[in-house]
């Protein structure tokens, strides 16, 4: 998506440890009508999929998913974080470890809200090594739910998630892929 | 709004501590659709004050605040919720007492996104005591934008946040108070 890939080259920070920083549009401030413009590209990928829910993980992922859901027209879950493994039985549960914060954290999602007959959209703002959409993933067919297709607004070509899931046969759609990050220049993979 | 006041008695659950948990529609799975509706209602009481800006505090505002700020045309600015206090300079930082959660949490938001030519619309899912509101409140005071409005989803009128708030001079206006939660029965406050 050309928008995209502009935004970053003219509004993204990089950070120490191939941070990007997107604060202004997509992480702290948000642009509300660009990411209703990115969710109909989202949905222009993803239409054919019969999709029934969009699937994604606070709190980042929350805005983009939600301007996904209005073109779908489906509901969103979103996966809460919670600080302590919670014990209930209604709801599946996973750990997540967060490259950027180099911290794990647990995330949960109530059983009422995922089920057999879903067939998911999982999205998300970012992908670099994917440990955030394999848990998701995992919920999913936990729940018996099929995974349609995974959408993420900005890819990190250079680490391994994307590749880790396009291998492993997911239907992954990224709206712009990083291959490069050097010296506060950013090289985008050719659609 | 009548509509969200349905929702509540029909999907709202009552749980001990008067906590009232819409996890269906509004704090875990999205109804996007309604969100739509209630942003666009939200619009409709606050439109004539030359809104440029939508604050609101992650996790459960953000939704509603995307929804609303499509008709507005603005962008959001969401406080972020943060376990160490941050000592960056560049932020704006406060601390905010959790009543359903019973814990204190740190917030910020970057100066670059508030600042004194903003007319802000704050925007929550939920106002009972009301310390996340004041404590944005203070956070935009300090930046010197102008509080032009405090648009609540579900308001507990049987707690003190928005008598305070209204008796201070703030424009808030909710979507549904509840004045009372007693043996599962909810009774609303008159529009």
């Amino acid at each position: 998506m050309d928008k995209l890939k502009k935004m970053i080259v003219e509004k993204g920070e990089i950070k120490k440890g191939n941070v990007l920083k997107v604060d202004s549009f997509l992480n702290h401030q948000l642009d509300i009508e660009f990411l209703y413009e990115m969710g109909e590209e989202l949905y222009n990928l993803f239409k054919d999929r019969n999709i029934t829910k969009i699937l994604t993980i606070e709190v980042s992922g929350i805005a983009i998913a939600s301007m996904a859901a209005l073109h779908f027209k489906v509901p969103v879950v979103f996966a809460k974080k919670s600080e302590s493994l919670n014990l209930d039985n209604d709801i599946y549960k996973g750990k997540v470890i967060s490259y950027t914060k180099n911290k794990e954290y647990n995330i949960m999602i109530s059983k009422k809200y995922l089920n057999e007959d879903d067939r998911l959209l999982i999205i998300d703002d970012f992908l670099a090594e994917g440990n955030a959409i394999r848990c998701l993933i995992d919920l999913a067919d936990e729940s018996g739910a099929t995974v349609e297709g995974i959408g993420i607004a900005i890819e990190k070509g250079f680490q391994k998630g994307g590749k880790c899931l396009r291998e492993n046969g997911y239907n992954l759609k990224s709206l712009a892929i990083i291959d490069k990050m050097e010296n506060g220049d950013i090289t985008f993979r050719e659609d």
